[in-house]
């Protein structure tokens, strides 16, 4: 038998060591964004945007609260990203548990498994960056008794409490949600993100949406939803879909990155950008809402923004109530992104705006031949592409 | 003073909790990939890609090995997406360590401080999917000492521990450990994908290096490099390069996902794709090698090349040695992806390819009229337009 005082030794080490292993390393809150150049700056190279021009006062990231409905493969990433780039405040909504399933995707660890993903995405979230504030709302929005409280939650999730949040970004995984989602958002008069990533994993899209400026979500489900799935319906059958680390790390960055775009004023902010993995091909829309759009609050939002005095911008063509083709059951019009865009020039047309033409690499006087057919694109045209890709 | 009994008692229950915190949760190996769609099952999502027809044989990436050398802001992510992917073998390099100034990237968290890089990406990673072997490698590849040994672990780096690693794929921030690579690939004919981000953060690519077959590093150098910098350099200055997760994850995404397309054989793989942030910008084209390559196995390798019987694909027109342009002082040229594509139109001429085009979306018969001056893209105004985005 072991005296006491060995006893007394043996606790205390493994005190200590225990002590180790629950502190491991965390870091203290950090009172102001510091741009110097010492290994134990977790800001240095954020701040470093603002010496390379690309930022102005990068620190007011610290003034902006976000919304991020849904912590699966893409949610989860794009929580870790903005988390890691100081945002003010991040509010988590999901009500899956972390699975083993999820490990193909970035993110979750196998001991988290179990856990409630709201839980475990805020304790590594606060244990990466305590200087983020971060609320966990695990309950189910599209469910009668959470719709209120998600829109509660959202107007005034604002940094002061009090005001909506700076944006909501979508990651959830089926229509009923993006649905819920897009009724608060019309309502509220929030801009938001959406994204999603194909069923069959190599294929992806993020989509802004600003109330009456921009397709709702209402104005045109098939183009958006075609390949989504609910993975709950897929499992009952014994099957589910597949996923990639790759595709949804790429969607998660690529919305992440549009929002700091928005949040912070640099760049041009995408309107609907995809990703087809396949053949890496990226492409760039603007979707016009629709006018009659069964949202009350979209068809309100438009009319609004119809009376809006436009500073500087180009007239927008008044838009007939007439379908713009025979089979266009959503009555959707494409609209040239450039028009939302200072200085762009104002020539291109409508229809899809070519990657290559958006380059600032083109600074030549002569602008490049518009290929023909583009500023007539049909939605059915359209449509079947998306499906493609 | 505590009885024995009661310290005895104390000295259990801390050995209890500090054997959870040390084990917790993870997982023991996998024998065989399985499709069963339970939630304790890491690789139904992936084996999915299989009955959704993207892929054949998903389990044959057990039998590949990958060498990701830098393991920062985007290799230590390249390296973890490929472990969730579950690769067979993944050799890391690296020499640097762990600093809280990595915390603005995924990854890392700020209880590695401190430790090297390679090993604090080893523990996660085995933690995440210890079916993956990791093997580490912490030092300079550029230094005379570690080069041959860098040489032989890639050259014997295969599954089977004889034969060369399947992909070496470049993460690293400057240009000395490009070059490194780039020798040891052309010496030993292997086909490795470089990557890299801009020192402003908001632009980043991935090339694909075929030895002999695509411009090797030395070919080209000032296209690749322009904006790369060397951290220690800047450093030194009391300034820093500018990062962010988004674009590092974004770059990481595009190089693992063409990696999957390379191991196991679907979609088409990207040679040279560019990624913009500002404007979501994603340029792709093929480089050729440069006759008057100084690097001797690069030559060596284009003779070879030169030799060897192409089936199918369409006679690649014979370059001379003289440079296409005036001031072409690298002699690179440029040619059409769609070379190397099966199937793909052979009218489209050289030049820069428009990412709208790449999409199998066009599936009428009339192609889109060609931009004017696509064939005819002089390497300076590539430089210019790389530079710019």
């Amino acid at each position: 038998m072991s005296s006491i005082e060995e006893l007394q030794e043996k606790v205390a080490t493994l005190e200590s060591e225990l002590q180790r292993h629950k502190n491991a390393g965390g870091r203290g809150k950090i009172e102001k964004m510091s741009a110097e150049v010492v290994d134990s700056n977790p800001y240095s190279r954020l701040m470093a945007l603002q010496r390379m021009g690309i930022v102005t006062e990068y620190e007011r990231i610290r003034g902006k609260s976000v919304a991020v409905v849904g912590v699966g493969g893409v949610g989860s990433v794009t929580a870790d990203m903005l988390t890691r780039c100081g945002i003010g405040k991040l509010i988590l909504f999901d009500y899956d548990k972390v699975e083993l399933a999820n490990m193909n995707r970035l993110f979750y660890t196998p001991d988290q498994a179990g856990l409630s993903k709201v839980e475990a995405a805020a304790r590594t979230l606060s244990f990466i960056n305590p200087d983020v504030e971060i609320l966990t709302n695990n309950y189910n929005i599209t469910l009668v008794e959470h719709f209120d409280q998600f829109m509660s939650t959202i107007s005034t999730g604002g940094i002061d409490g009090k005001s909506p949040v700076d944006l909501v970004l979508s990651c959830v995984d089926n229509f009923e949600a993006r649905m819920a989602i897009n009724t608060a958002c019309n309502e509220l008069n929030l801009n938001w993100y959406e994204s999603g990533v194909s069923e069959n994993a190599v294929s992806g899209h993020i989509q802004l949406i600003k109330p009456g400026e921009t397709a709702c979500f209402a104005c045109a489900p098939p183009l958006i939803v075609a390949e989504n799935i609910d993975e709950k319906t897929l499992k009952r059958d014994g099957v589910c879909a597949a996923s990639l680390p790759t595709t949804m790390g790429i969607v998660a960055g690529l919305l992440v990155q549009n929002a700091l775009k928005y949040l912070l004023g640099f760049g041009e902010v995408s309107d609907y950008l995809g990703y087809s993995a396949l053949n890496d091909f990226f492409p760039k829309i603007t979707l016009r809402p629709n006018k009659t759009c069964e949202d009350r609050f979209c068809i309100q939002r438009q009319k609004e923004f119809e009376l809006k005095p436009k500073p500087e911008a180009p007239v927008v063509e008044e838009a007939s109530n007439e379908p713009l083709h025979e089979d266009n059951e959503f009555g959707i019009e494409i609209i040239n992104e450039s028009v939302e865009e200072k200085g762009a020039p104002q020539s291109q047309g409508q229809g899809l705006r070519y990657a290559y033409e958006s380059g600032d690499a083109h600074s030549e006087p002569s602008a490049p031949p518009e290929p023909s057919g583009a500023d007539d694109v049909s939605l059915e045209e359209l449509m079947a592409q998306m499906k493609k890709i």
